[in-house]
């Protein structure tokens, strides 16, 4: 029931005609998928057919935020960015926080959809209803924080929110960000599906006031929501004060931290190095998101040899397993350089570290020599290699060159027998968790719709514990399925559509997390949202990024892991002897794809789409 | 004649006890010294005595903006910052332009007199008359446009403006600057000073409009005035266009263009490879200080190899000069990567080419061996070595450390001769005129009272020709001591006290600069200038300077030129042949002396002290 309040745009801008349109969200749509990712891949599926080259002018780049986005609740300022990923062929989306989504929500707009391709680079400027496009011609080459900075002085507003790429992204490697302020939406390759579109960056500027359909029940929402927030044992004090580098010591006593491509997990830990301690030895402050009380973000400052004077915000766990763990890189300073590297070139720290650790596993099994490494002693832990690698990358030389477009790629290429070494599920590189010791994560990242994806459907109570909604043993198979189906539907509900940090979720409120994203949206939107109808959102949202993929031809075999996650149980530490075997995997496969209401293909048949209200999708799929 | 319009403030901060007072500007100050350089050299003579040690607590910092700038006449956005120069030992003052200076203004202050120093690394903030000291004990060590974003940030404020130190600054190193933006108060080792206070920053904002004391007259000295600068050739379309770059083809062809440490001028021209076709060739844009029309400066992006990617504001002439002609570097992305360096970093890129290149002609001489270079192979023209030099110098790392302090105490410790190969006047290194084709040049560089310093009494006259006070040959001898005085005084009067550009006095308005100057004084502050009077201010603050060196103990023996100078000629090119003999440099001296009425030691008598109404110095001064 719409009771006025929700009266959503989106803007629609064309790049190869530069022209600007100013559309009406139909209500439907607002109402259906929430917002964020939910209109990200609504537009994605609707407007992306199959086969659509992801580094063309067809592909589609979508910014959305959602309805909260810009409202005082807090941890509201966050997009969802979409289109078909140039990584995996699969659907495309990344998410971050920061200032630009609540700007862009001042601007007037709940989302933004670029089409076409410029002729020549150009950055685009929107304050409001006044959209610009400028020449970027001259700032092609330029890192992303000066990028930032130049646009903001000649726009003459020190005030502007910016997103924008590097280097990367426009030499279009397949693991460009995009990136805005020094964060990032990393991963899947879409700063290189901006890059093909000549767009360098997207400057937004507005003064609206969001309008609420009903004050009073926000602020009692948001008491609820806040009180909830405030109970939170992660958020307080451990994220607020150390923010997401605590996971390392977690997930190293656990034995899931990833080491040296996964060969090593729990055998070589590295906690005293790179975990918690170590990282708030270099810790300077913190910053915020846009209303954001917690702050999870530690600004780190490195200290010696040549890194001495770099400064990142960050890095991130995953970061720090990507470009520690992963590599054996044991050098605080050079985590802490590379992530700033990686922002400033304007590439995804999980794929670049994981690649180039893949590329350090085959140099040590002579699969790779000298000859293909420009050189370079490209062992386990040496930092100053990883860093000469990094380097290459965004320009595509040599080495560099060989593993920009990530693991599945550059085993194509190096053949040998590489493939098993490259850890990636669909082409996408896999996050910090070990999931052969903790299995809806290997679930989760053989099934959600972007490949390996921690942001998908985060098992969280495989690693805090939190018995929502019930206690599970991490090791387990059985429920898994119906778990992971849980964890994906109720992540994109009430987070990555709403628009609201994942943390939240996670770390705080998800015991009654459907219930404060239905009393939040409705007290927002005036539309009568349910605990249920918010949950079959995310669930809605799902099953057509599903449909998307499965119309570019995914199917079964590609929700997979990596062989080795099946074959080789975890060597070490408190995981040690545990592995996700094939037939486990399958077996938690059907109870997924049943929970799901898929046939056993993983394709959602007509009735399962048509009680979701996305019926019209059905006949666009042909399931093998 | 005051007439009421002039209240300027004064706050002087104590960082020993941390606390702010809030003073007023004397009448007598305000009407006398102007502003900007007056109000620094008046404070510094008054408040830091004889033999102080620079990097003490007792060494003061004084940020000055003048009268104009913060009203609306254009190209005024500008300040003096001074101290006792812990480089030379005499006057250390340095100008910036950007937004700083103006936001000090209407922050509410004229001046800024930074005292004591402060137990552990802080940061200022000054919001009007809210103050603040915040600890900077966690950004120590992080570069320049990362500490300006991150206080920023801190602040919640994008639209607060900064100048800080980097780690050279931190680090005390002689050739330290403070950085604003990326512009920087580059010169004679302030960015020591505020280090050795344990200041890392200084932030301001404000919001006060700044008070005229006639409006009318305003409007109308304003519109004299900005019609001056557009009948300018050089301000436009060459400064607007092109920015100081383009002076390089300009004294190449003039053979005046130092190359190789002095060693080639003329003879080895890099005009192609790193003049302005080269520079405009990576030009990206270009940026304003605030109220500027011309917008001279230059943004610039490196292409190719390591360099790529990196961007800065800049170089300018001057530090294209010491990266490039000095040390013979002809890559001209390594220059631009060094320019960036010198800012995020905080050192002057003058005095650190010009120590590289006296380190380079060392080394080929066999005064310097690897063994001294850390193994690089510090030739002429190695861009790899200079690039590696220069991040070991704000470290103190090696041969980095050795030249950190510049070439005078560099040829101190090193010895075997090494003196005669260190351009340098009283410590500070030589800008880019090769003053044996440009004899006031000359003289002024051995008689500026902060050392070689092309921004004091610039003379335009032999640079673009123009024929003010009067037409003038650039080899000849005779005459340049009156005129050095005029250039001197013209400078400090109508550019660096009131304070506005210097580019509009040397490049445009010299004529009638004075008058100019007048009018706008006497239109803002309501003080009945005259353009005598003005001009005597600039003489006034030149001999107050001069009386603090000569109270430090400086003499007529340190008015004076490198060795080479004097005794080589010019090897090459259009000036091939010429230089300033030591008889010809004593004869210009007595010439300068004499037009000053000081005595034959350089040193300003009670006449003419009194006559300046600065009779109470007379006493301080010991004459040899």
């Amino acid at each position: 029931m719409y009771q006025g309040g929700y009266t959503g745009k989106i803007l629609r801008i064309n790049l190869t005609n530069q022209t600007a349109k100013k559309e009406d969200l139909p209500f439907e749509v607002a109402k259906d998928f929430i917002g964020g990712a939910g209109f990200g891949i609504k537009y994605l599926f609707d407007e992306v057919p199959a086969n659509t080259d992801a580094l063309g002018p067809d592909n589609k780049l979508i910014f959305a935020s959602g309805p909260l986005s810009g409202t005082n609740v807090p941890c509201a300022s966050r997009m969802a960015v979409t289109a078909k990923s140039p990584l995996t062929g699969a659907v495309g989306m990344g998410l971050s926080g920061g200032h630009f989504p609540v700007e862009l929500k001042f601007a007037g707009y709940d989302a933004l959809i670029i089409e076409g391709k410029s002729l020549d680079p150009v950055y685009l400027s929107i304050k409001s209803g006044d959209i610009k496009f400028y020449s970027a011609k001259k700032l092609w080459g330029m890192k992303t924080t000066d990028t930032q900075q130049i646009i903001k002085n000649d726009l003459n507003d020190q005030n502007t929110r910016i997103a924008c790429i590097g280097p990367a992204g426009e030499n279009q490697i397949k693991i460009a960000a995009i990136i805005n302020e020094w964060r990032a939406v990393g991963r899947k390759g879409l700063g290189a599906v901006m890059g093909s579109k000549n767009l360098k960056a997207i400057a937004v500027r507005g003064n609206d006031k969001i309008k609420v359909a009903d004050k009073e029940k926000l602020k009692e929402a948001r008491k609820v929501f806040t009180a909830a927030m405030k109970e939170s044992q992660v958020l307080y004090p451990a994220f607020a004060k150390m923010g997401t580098p605590m996971v390392v010591d977690h997930t190293c006593n656990m034995g899931i931290f990833p080491t040296k491509n996964f060969s090593a997990t729990g055998e070589y830990d590295p906690i005293e190095k790179i975990g918690i301690q170590a990282q708030t030895s270099r810790s300077v402050g913190k910053e915020h998101c846009y209303g954001c009380p917690v702050g999870c973000s530690q600004v780190k400052l490195a200290k010696t040899g040549d890194y001495a004077g770099i400064m990142t915000e960050g890095p991130e766990f995953e970061t720090i397993y990507a470009f520690g763990g992963a590599t054996g890189v044991e050098d605080i300073d050079a985590i802490i350089a590379a992530d700033r590297l990686a922002d400033e070139m304007g590439f995804d720290t999980i794929s670049s570290g994981v690649a180039i650790a893949f590329a350090m596993e085959l140099y040590e099994k002579g699969i790779l020599t000298k000859k293909d490494t420009d050189g370079l002693e490209l062992t386990f832990g040496n930092h100053e290699a990883m860093m000469a690698v990094l380097k290459k990358m965004p320009y595509r030389e040599g080495i560099g060159g060989l593993l920009a477009d990530g693991t599945r790629i550059a085993a194509q290429k190096i053949q040998k027998g590489s493939q098993k070494y490259a850890m990636h599920v669909k082409g996408l590189e896999l996050p910090a968790y070990d999931v052969r010791g903790a299995k809806a994560h290997g679930l989760n990242f053989a099934t959600a719709f972007t490949g390996a994806d921690h942001c998908r459907g985060y098992a969280f109570q495989e690693i805090f514990g939190i018995p929502v909604p019930r206690e599970i043993d991490r090791f387990e198979v059985k429920g898994k399925g119906e778990l992971t189906k849980w964890n994906q539907d109720i992540r994109t509900a009430t987070t990555d559509a709403p628009t609201m940090c994942g943390f939240i979720l996670d770390m705080a409120v998800v015991g009654i997390a459907a219930q404060n994203t239905s009393s939040l949206l409705e007290a927002v939107t005036g539309i009568a949202y349910t605990p249920d109808k918010v949950l079959q959102a995310g669930e809605r949202i799902n099953n057509l990024a599903r449909a998307f993929n499965v119309r570019e031809g995914f199917t079964r075999s590609d929700d997979t892991l990596p062989d080795r996650l099946m074959t080789q149980p975890i060597p070490g530490g408190a995981s040690k002897g545990h592995l996700i075997s094939k037939e486990e995997l399958q077996q938690m496969l059907d109870e997924y794809y049943a929970a799901r209401g898929w046939d056993e293909s993983g394709t959602p048949g007509c009735e399962k789409l048509t009680e979701l209200g996305i019926g019209y999708v059905a006949d666009q799929l042909n399931p093998k």
